[in-house]
């Protein structure tokens, strides 16, 4: 398909309408976004369907005339998972931003690939209920289902895996499914197609609606950060949290570097040495028992006074400091780019490889400081580099491999979050060898056997 | 491959030895387990494979000679899962008994499938930690991944979907892989094949290690019974119980008919109304704070006064009725045999569909007696039943499809934990409907073409 733009595009406009489709400038500025170190791959079409019944007509046509369709929500990614590598179709979802079947008693509700983790909150705010997965980004919720978001409340509240319900799914012929049926609860009906979906990255399907599971917004909640005299102090602090059984909501590390980043971009003036972020949730009883064990634990570790933050606006200046990290890495170095490396390590490993990781960025002279859910054992180096270097460009490669390579060795994986898109498929061959990775290839060819899914991606 | 099983034998035995290969009377008592409602259809061959190696093995020479694989734990399945519709080869993998790699800071652990949940716990007593899935028979917890089982205590802890960390599978042809690569840890790196793997129900491979997340053992627990005026009394508590975030580890409904049987099979005297057993986990002074919210609310609905269990000796009591409540229902009528359905809907749907059910049941004169993991929304009648009375066993029949049809309507599934294996299989089709199960077709065609894992089953 190649220069046959003119046969197919009015059998777009006729279901999406004539602003319903565009060519050009607004595409590039739309992929733009995720350009930091991927290249900016447009497509050469953008559709903009109003609704399911549009997502599949417009499929239909992609698959008659072979051209590969690229999901589109927020372009909020890290992988390069929006590029149009072969160029093609990109169907950006965001007019399709209906909050649906809320349920309140069940705990649950559906929205469409329009609505934002934000906008879904927001939407919920009378309701005594809220969505926590929090990547950070107001990233589209169905955005986050095909990645396999989480962030920074996993640790008490699961990721994307654990709390979508069912997807609706607009496969690559056009037809569309659910993948459990008309339900939103706990089943054992048949294979498993809702966590198929939900860290595809566009490669198996459109999804065009995501139900996911409510909580209850906690009585109270109160932050706390914490100073360490080193990485093992800060983690072993939060091994001993978790054995405990505190049911910390956030536990977020950053090292020496990040903190010192932050200081300088957000005028704070915490002690520059390793540090975790925490925040509880529950009644006001129970918060004060998780508090005291926590506190307990800290010091035994050596870790200074909590510096608190219980009122809402202090809670929320102090996780902006968090949430600012990536913006405070970027002013270290002005006119520079960044891009956040993403690996996940069994708790007990996390001390090795955070230390090894330091003496690796010394050593090569790269700016990378650590912020990390360190709950989960998931954390990122915010590499800053200057994108006209080329030799820095590939010292960043090849460290970025190099940290992958040793959480692998350390039963961890090459992305805890972020996914695999264009960034990590070698890595994910590694991680998962010859025959896992012909496994996910022959899932890939019955379920889009044109390869037509937003190819190039993951595998 | 019909009488050829003298060429086939000698290679079984060259891989497990003369003692690991059975035919005959063995085998018939092996599957007799499975009996109570589906016919025991006995395997041709049963062989007892002691690694992974000598599972690949095997189901290379099955997959050369065409010979159906059926996976095979404890037996405590309840759809039907082990019958060999189509005669084959039943891989009993009760010799694979190891606990591997416990990871105590990490805190997961993998077992092979000869280990149950009784004897992981019974192997975790000094540490401090524990594997909370409970559904109720002691079964391997390999087959509790085949089955996505769950039971009591998922309403705090999950079911095996979310307590899976990493499978190794033997595929069709033979071939070893992990579907996590080594990790046992959250990622994002590729299509997540451990949860297509969980409820796969052995038509996808053979699961010889599997690897669990472990959790803390609660400081306190403690049990409490409560009697309610109606069904709806005691669903509105259990909604409302949640929905004040109160971190209930079991939420357990028992019908009057239930209860009745309970108090004859165990010399207990509990009022004969709509009950609830509950088990809180917890530190001491939180769990204060759990039974006061969780007493006023059940209160507010005119529950009855708590009836508590403190002491392990107490609650072990408690439970153990709640336990044998398939023997206190078999008990009704002696003579009979049982089986029990299982449905799951919405939470608030719950009154509705109990209230219909115990009405359809007395029109129909059926004993069935309901027990439920209400937190969750999934409940069982325990249908007791003649088996020589062809009239009952079809009204039985008929009335389990009435109830699948009735959960299916209020956005319900047909099973919540029991899987499809070879009872339900029409009903997820309904469930699913016919695009959603092409899908399935795929994903089984792809990883199984020639049909040999656990045919007839599950789709």
């Amino acid at each position: 398909m190649n220069g046959g733009w003119e046969r197919v595009i009015p059998a777009f406009r006729s279901v999406c309408g004539e602003d319903g489709v565009s060519l050009g400038a607004a595409v590039r500025e739309q992929h733009g976004r995720d350009e930091s170190v991927h290249r900016c791959r447009p497509p050469d079409v953008v559709v903009w369907p109003r609704s399911v019944e549009e997502v599949s007509a417009l499929a239909k046509i992609c698959h008659h005339h072979h051209l590969p369709i690229i999901p589109f929500g927020t372009g909020t990614g890290l992988e390069g998972g929006v590029g149009a590598l072969k160029g093609g179709v990109c169907f950006s979802l965001r007019n399709m931003d209906r909050v649906l079947d809320l349920h309140q008693e069940d705990f649950d509700v559906s929205v469409e690939p329009g609505v934002t983790r934000k906008g879904l909150n927001s939407y919920l705010r009378d309701t005594g209920l809220w969505f926590p997965v929090d990547p950070g980004a107001d990233a589209s919720l169905c955005g986050m289902a095909a990645t396999s978001a989480s962030g920074t409340n996993a640790v008490r509240y699961g990721t994307m895996r654990e709390n979508v319900l069912n997807l609706e799914v607009v496969l690559a012929d056009g037809s569309i499914i659910h993948t459990a049926g008309r339900g939103r609860r706990k089943t054992s009906a048949g294979y498993n197609l809702t966590n198929l979906f939900v860290g595809s990255e566009g490669t198996l399907g459109v999804i065009t609606k995501t139900t996911l599971r409510l909580y209850g917004v906690p009585e109270a909640m109160v932050s706390a950060v914490c100073t360490f005299p080193s990485v093992q102090a800060a983690v072993d602090s939060t091994v001993q949290v978790l054995q405990t059984g505190v049911p910390i909501a956030r536990i977020e590390f950053l090292d020496d570097v990040m903190i010192d980043a932050c200081n300088s971009f957000n005028s704070l003036s915490y002690p520059v040495a390793p540090t975790l972020f925490l925040e509880f949730h529950g009644t006001e009883k129970s918060l004060e028992e998780q508090v005291t064990v926590t506190e307990e634990i800290t010091q035994a570790n050596g870790g200074s006074d909590f510096s608190w933050a219980r009122d809402a606006e202090t809670r929320g200046r102090l996780w902006k400091a968090r949430h600012d990290a990536w913006y405070a890495a970027l002013a270290l170095r002005p006119g520079c780019k960044a891009y956040s490396t993403d690996v996940c390590v069994p708790l007990s490993r996390l001390p090795q490889i955070i230390v090894e990781t330091k003496e690796d960025l010394m050593l090569n002279g790269l700016t990378g400081p650590i912020a990390g859910h360190v709950g989960d054992g998931n954390f990122h180096c915010i590499m800053v580099m200057d994108p006209n270097d080329q030799d820095e460009v590939i010292r960043v490669h090849e460290f970025t491999e190099r940290l992958a390579r040793r959480a692998l060795a350390l039963d961890g994986t090459c992305t805890g979050e972020h996914g695999v898109g264009l960034g990590k498929r070698a890595l994910l061959r590694e991680e998962m060898g010859p025959l896992a990775i012909e496994v996910m290839q022959g899932l890939k060819a019955t379920l889009d056997p044109k390869n037509l899914m937003n190819p190039g991606k993951v595998l």
